[in-house]
């Protein structure tokens, strides 16, 4: 059986982020993405309408991929070990698309409202799904609402200045972000006992780590 | 003795960061600027060159005011309380300037790789205040960088988050912050017992907030 070829789309969209994680937006040109995709020019408006719309459905690519890494269903029903396992695959997508996650974190190539809801989605999306396995209260207290995007501040903040380096193992990385997450959701625990969350499952989620 | 008039400069950049603030940077124009401000049109260029100069300086005009609010010397000697201090000032400046600061955090107006440096700039000040004050060894290890980078993140999301509410108390939300950094320096000190962090710093840390 030959292998499937990626559609035209599919290639399109692999050149732009390449592309766009390179360079600024304004010094990608269609025909450097269409070039590099080795299709005809026409392309990007017919699947896309213009440059801009390439842009941001790269930008959608690729918060599509991480969000489909991460919320793959776990091979094992134990909560703290579920939660464990999401937050390493999605640190190592992280790390696998390094540049291309500079880019939507920083916007570096033209801050896109459109992007820019984009990416407040895909962290919010992150903080509910690790809610959601702690299974917290509703409707969510402020305390933990600003404490959870806090968290995903630290996650993402510190992956970055991880990236530069990487002077310390990622395993290492990742326990430091489990632990920061027991940390965050303890004093949240502080400040407003009505959370719903076990303190005994933060305990697990630490020491397992 | 009659009040010291603000100078047209001054009057410019506060015009600047005010319309910035509302609407994105293509939607604002220098006679927008000029007519907020009361002065000529012509001084924009003047003192700024062009419409992107006068945006980056007031970006960086509302970088230094931050700094100098955060790096008042504390009026007492301990350096737990000191510290302590120092970041209840920097929350409560936020907080009166909740609007620049989200243009500064978000770049929703346009991604300037100046004004990018800018803010990296000031975050990287601000973990370096903290470390100084905690008397870290040199070279920072990288485990403390990376976790100090995080720290920053942490505090400038759950702002953003805090202030889109405000449902809970600043106070509150300091303590929050103040509580954080003690667990972010532990998390390092055990991956990295060479900081030269004193952990009993930390607890006081905690303990006074």
């Amino acid at each position: 059986m030959p292998a499937i070829a990626p559609d035209r789309r599919e290639l399109l969209l692999d050149a732009a982020q390449a592309l766009f994680a390179e360079r600024p937006f304004d010094a990608v040109s269609i025909a450097d993405i269409t070039q590099r995709a080795g299709v005809a020019f026409g392309l990007v408006a017919h699947y896309f309408g213009s440059k801009r719309g390439i842009y941001v459905a790269s930008m959608q690519a690729m918060a599509d991929q991480l969000r489909a890494v991460r919320d793959r269903p776990p091979e094992q029903d134990d909560m703290a070990i579920a939660l464990q396992v999401g937050i390493r695959r999605h640190i190592a997508y992280l790390e696998e698309h390094a540049v291309g996650f500079r880019v939507l974190m920083r916007g570096g190539i033209g801050a896109d409202e459109e992007v820019r809801q984009i990416v407040m989605k895909l962290r919010w999306e992150g903080a509910e799904r690790v809610m959601m396995a702690l299974n917290v209260n509703h409707p969510i207290g402020p305390e933990l609402y600003s404490a959870m995007y806090g968290w995903v501040g630290f996650l993402n903040e510190s992956m970055l200045a991880w990236l530069e380096q990487k002077a310390f193992p990622r395993e290492q990385f990742a326990t430091m972000i489990i632990v920061m997450l027991a940390a965050t959701l303890r004093t949240v625990i502080t400040m407003n006992p009505h959370t719903g969350i076990d303190p005994r499952l933060l305990d697990r989620l630490e020491l397992g780590s």
